[in-house]
């Protein structure tokens, strides 16, 4: 059902042949309201594609009646050329659903969202007629068809729902297969409720939410240009429900998204679990866990199978957190392989044929940990990788 | 010549059966004087090996006397044992020098480095008898032997040389190929010089030169627990060099040594230099390149011989240096295909079909440059990290 589960939306997902190989590229999400509030967070990096600059913009607003998104392209690192042909986006899905709709509606409050390929123009000539098939092909079912439209190496489409029994839903989609890193792990996200909340209190469930799923998935250490995430409510359900219920479902759609976002992983055979336990705050716990995800030769190692504690140890050395060399403890998949820093139990215990892997690393330095998400390294991501652009 | 090359050393490599495959494992560097000046830079991992505290603590006193060398096992992560080891290992070498040589020595002025895996204990049964092995095989044309002792990985030994005219020589031998990374590269290196030279001296030419070379080599981003460059002086020659000649000699033997670990490094199919210039300062340009050289997709590319600027303009936005993203420049193998933050050149002019790959970075905003080297990132690398301690 994905963002057409919450009532007030309609979507659509086509193939506007943007992408060579025909496969769906276009996808229209469109809050009908009667509210039109939103949030949304954007990648930390400082190179933003044209998209996450212009809604960036859009986003001040606190209002978005759509959001069009296409696959085949990033419209990253394309310059002024680049950020107009996200402006005629805009432009051109405001005056079709206008002319669709008989509403006047502003490119103001049109989100756009791109993913593909870095620094080169998208084919406008194909995408611009494709805004007006995909309005054309709007409905109140089209959730599963817009979420198929945004993949790019993704293997499967995600979607993810909450129903509330008080009356409200949130729905959801996403894609991202690649260049998985923390601020956000690279994706396309929308998200959208029925419920009827301000932007403010829309804002504040979302960056709760995404500071404890997406941005503590880090496949391949590697952040996106054009990661973007938006929350959109309708209102629909005239429901204004409880913060802490719609903060926790809110949560709960971006937990279950960021995890099939790792399980679809490029190349991965392994999704790996790692908890930093007895750290002196929590933003410690987050970078030793990080350093730990993004140590090569540990992806390497847990891809063979191989409990070599010693590259975690090695990884959490090159922190600055607070830990006693001496006092580390490890667990490999509930065996604890090292111990005060030293070998512990034998490493043959820890059974590693399963693709969940978990690893645990307490410093011993105080109450605070956190779980961040990473895959193992493969040849296959290398094969994927290398010839992504050829 | 490696470390024999300079008057004043001796040296040896022999099987002492710490290796299960029966290949050379046990190396000795003893300086002949008749000084015995020492400098030496070791891992800035807090995770430490026992031979690296322990050497850590011999070079404070300015003295070493000999090296012993294992490759067959890292001594880290070894608790108190390990550390007690590597202390009868040092007392075991200075009594079979002073057996072999009727002078006294010292295991306080006896340096030791270990590399392998982490987390075992060294097979002491076979490596203490090796030192009485090795003190009898101790040669002044034993340099090329140590340097296969200390092989792990590494397909070839590393060796360096620079003579001047006045009369004094820097020689060297190095191992590594797996979790280069900065400060330092994992590796062992041994320098020997006849020159005449006190430990302060010494220390500020290893110092200078180390920062440049060495610790701007990072092939998969991994820092070692048991990296330990050290600097030796016989003072043989009777000459006492001009200190920039020396510096200078130093810093080639480095840069040397470390080209050869790039070249050798594990799985790797490509050797990439990246160079930032027009960086506000030196750091920032090193923080730059590290951060390039660390982005897997971009090492993926490299390997596809795809010219994939847009990864480096996505590292390049994960930094908090000084730029404008609008006005970066980036060039692959001398052709700028990203000018002013957007698509410059025809990606298709980028010829990568030879080992050596030139990526040059210019952030306009400031006149600082540093050079980094990395390694691509191919299935290779993957196989050999997926199966090294199994």
């Amino acid at each position: 059902m994905s963002v057409t589960a919450a009532g007030g939306f309609t979507a659509a997902g086509i193939a506007a042949g943007i992408k060579q190989s025909g496969a769906p590229d276009l996808a229209l999400v469109v809050n009908t309201g009667p509210c039109q509030a939103a949030a949304g967070v954007f990648t930390a990096n400082r190179v933003k594609a044209a998209p996450v600059l212009w809604s960036e913009q859009v986003l001040k607003g606190g209002r978005v009646s759509a959001v069009i998104l296409n696959s085949g392209g990033a419209n990253a690192c394309t310059g002024a050329p680049g950020f107009q042909d996200t402006h005629a986006t805009a432009e051109r899905t405001a005056a079709a659903l206008t002319s669709a709709t008989g509403t006047e509606h502003s490119a103001a409050e049109i989100a756009v969202a791109s993913t593909g390929l870095i620094g080169e123009r998208l084919p406008m000539d194909a995408l611009l007629p494709g805004v007006e098939a995909a309005t054309a092909a709007l409905s109140a079912h089209g959730g599963e068809k817009a979420a198929l439209a945004i993949k790019t190496t993704d293997t499967v489409h995600k979607t993810a729902v909450v129903s509330d029994p008080a009356g409200w839903t949130v729905g959801g989609m996403a894609k991202g297969a690649g260049m998985l890193a923390p601020g956000l792990a690279t994706m396309l996200v929308v998200l959208t409720t029925d419920a009827d909340l301000s932007a403010g209190e829309l804002d504040a469930a979302l960056r709760a939410a995404t500071r404890t799923t997406f941005d503590r998935i880090d496949s391949d250490g590697a952040m996106s240009t054009n990661d973007t995430v938006l929350l959109l409510a309708s209102g629909a359900s005239g429901v204004r429900p409880e913060a802490a219920a719609f903060a926790e479902a809110v949560r709960a759609v971006c937990a279950d998204l960021g995890q099939q976002l790792v399980r679809d992983a490029e190349g991965a055979s392994k999704d790996i679990r790692i908890e930093v336990v007895g750290a002196a705050d929590e933003d410690e716990a987050v970078t030793v866990g990080r350093t730990i995800a993004r140590n090569n030769l540990l992806k390497c190692a847990v891809h063979g199978e191989d409990p070599n504690w010693g590259r975690v140890l090695a990884a959490i050395g090159t922190t600055d957190a607070a830990f006693d060399p001496d006092a580390l403890d490890v667990s490999i998949n509930g065996v604890q392989v090292c111990r005060g820093g030293s070998v512990g139990e034998d490493r043959n215990k820890v059974d590693m044929r399963f693709r969940e892997v978990r690893i645990t690393a307490d410093l011993h330095a105080g109450a605070a940990s956190a779980v961040i998400w990473t895959n193992d390294l493969t040849a296959d991501y290398v094969h994927e990788n290398s010839a992504y652009s050829s």
